[in-house]
């Protein structure tokens, strides 16, 4: 089955050899639609399916999706669409859709192309770390080469047409990944999101819209499109990130000339609790591996690679989880596979 | 020091020669006074010291407390009284006072009398385990010695008086401490709490009279003396004791048989924040090393016996942390240096 291949191969954006205390994944996404074809929302099952064939067999050939998988979302379960979603290769948007729609995969898992989600066509270029620029220039780059075979939608005063006016224009989302829990045990976070928002920014948790935080990571990313061109998006949200970035090494700082017992005390306990505890909860592990990432960061924890954490923090969503163990599982079963897998490998881990 | 001396020896209480799972001491204690002199409360700090020594003089004779060390309260120092407190050595009242009262303390630290505490005169028994019976013979026979030289305030009517009502009659408490973790987990420690309590009984925590009840700890007492036997009032607490331990065996095997993953994540848990927490409360070692405690007792556990759980219960207290240290510590410390003490303690423990 495509999807337990791509399970077996890690993401390169999980790839130990970018590697940021802080940042751990650069993100960008362009929204592009087919002149004088209705949006996805709009258009009838037939359209869909139709359309979502055409731009398939089109694009087919872009040197950039050469290699790439293309899975028929009404050809995956509910499992196959957690599991590509929990490695953000799959929109939620996508997992509510059956037939007529459709995603693009490459093998290292960075290039991910959706046909027919809000919009007809949603490109995705993931980077380990901080890399707007270079992922700017990839997607730009395949984006070049789809116009070429492809006829968009696009306005000389707005630019590109989309399904939501909030991606009118550029339909450029770029959003950085970042591990905060400096700034969450110094109280931080909320006077931080607050801010962003005012400054048209948009915090999210690690699952995408609308999610709650796990783990103390956070999605920074830019609201609006419209106005802006892709590479004063690109700019400015650089400038953010390295503000927050900064922010976080300001708390740990301080956590560390002021508190240290109280840190030594955090990252003891959450690794004390994730070698012998027999239940987790998805948002109880993440917090747990956030606090332990944390401890490998600065130093207090040894034995363990910070990738082996980011890689369990996915291995232990709910759909990674049942792939793992090969079979649905309720949510106590669940809970308690997830402690399991957590002991195994955290095993090693030492502490000064 | 006298004190310090106490300390380097273990109290025959938390002898492992004698150990139930559930129960962990016997306790009794005679409240008795002089005929003739007023109730230490009503006399004055002349009065007062001078019966004191008068008391002392007199039963330092006795066979029971030839051996016994005496301690003058006023020669204390608030730690001291805190080590003697944590150890029942000593009462919240005695802790109070100053000069004109003191502690006859054997060393095996199974019989106390203190001078000049509520009462003239208190004696008490500490028995490891379940043993109010033999108990009950050897305060009986102190209490008969200490007659022959002392002359008790004695009502044919009323029995011993005593300056609390609650006293007079026998002037006797018996008290077990019992072990519940089980039935806390199952949330029955409230409504067996009410039941003991309509039927005459006390239920305290830990650290006796009015106490939070901190590590699944409950002392059982009667609360009358007054119309009962001696023999009566212990015949009816052993069979309360005997329901109460039928209970926590009801609660665990109900536990192991339905929730033995919960149970295994409660200890789990548990076990992992006391290896690897690094500042911890009183109250919530506690309630980790009752958790424990119960893994070892239910077999999730081994390294570590039983009766060095106990010994961590108590040393980890305010003052017994400050003696070993050898130093006042503020709250902080304390946490921090509990912490310390338990990780090294508990280093050897190993989970199934």
């Amino acid at each position: 089955m495509k999807v337990e291949e791509l399970l077996a191969r890690q993401g390169a954006w999980l790839s130990p050899k970018k590697f940021d205390g802080t940042i751990i994944s650069s993100r960008l996404r362009l929204a592009r639609n087919i002149r004088g074809v209705a949006f996805p929302g709009w258009a009838g099952a037939r359209e869909s399916a139709s359309l979502c064939e055409e731009i398939r067999n089109t694009i087919s050939s872009v040197q950039a999706l050469r290699d790439a998988e293309f899975l028929h979302t009404g050809d995956l379960d509910g499992l196959d669409k957690l599991v590509l979603h929990e490695r953000q290769l799959l929109s939620p948007e996508l997992m509510e859709r059956d037939n007529g729609s459709g995603v693009f995969i490459t093998p290292d898992q960075r290039i991910v192309l959706m046909i027919n989600e809000e919009d007809h066509i949603r490109l995705q270029v993931i980077s380990p770390g901080m890399d707007l620029m270079k992922g700017w220039e990839m997607i730009s780059s395949i984006d070049d080469e789809l116009e070429e075979v492809l006829e968009y939608a696009f306005s000389p005063e707005l630019g590109y047409l989309t399904a939501c006016p909030t991606n009118v224009g550029t339909g450029l989302r770029a959003s950085v990944m970042m591990h905060l829990p400096g700034m969450h045990l110094m109280k931080e976070i909320d006077p931080m999101i607050r801010g962003l928002n005012k400054m048209g920014y948009a915090v999210r948790g690690i699952s995408g819209e609308g999610s709650e935080a796990f783990g103390n990571m956070f999605q920074i990313s830019n609201q609006m499109t419209l106005g802006y061109s892709e590479e004063s998006i690109i700019q400015s949200l650089t400038i953010i990130v390295d503000e927050v970035k900064n922010h976080e090494n300001n708390a740990r700082d301080q956590l560390m000339d002021d508190k240290q017992e109280y840190i030594r005390d955090y990252v003891g306990r959450s690794m004390g609790v994730l070698l012998h505890a027999h239940l987790l909860s998805s948002k109880e592990a993440l917090d747990l591996l956030s606090a332990f990432r944390l401890g490998l960061e600065i130093g207090m924890l040894s034995g363990i690679q910070i990738p082996q954490i980011d890689e369990l923090m996915l291995l232990t969503q709910a759909g990674h989880l049942q792939k793992i163990e090969g079979k649905v599982l309720s949510p106590d079963h669940r809970d308690r596979a997830r402690a399991r897998v957590i002991r195994e490998r955290l095993k090693d881990a030492l502490m000064y």
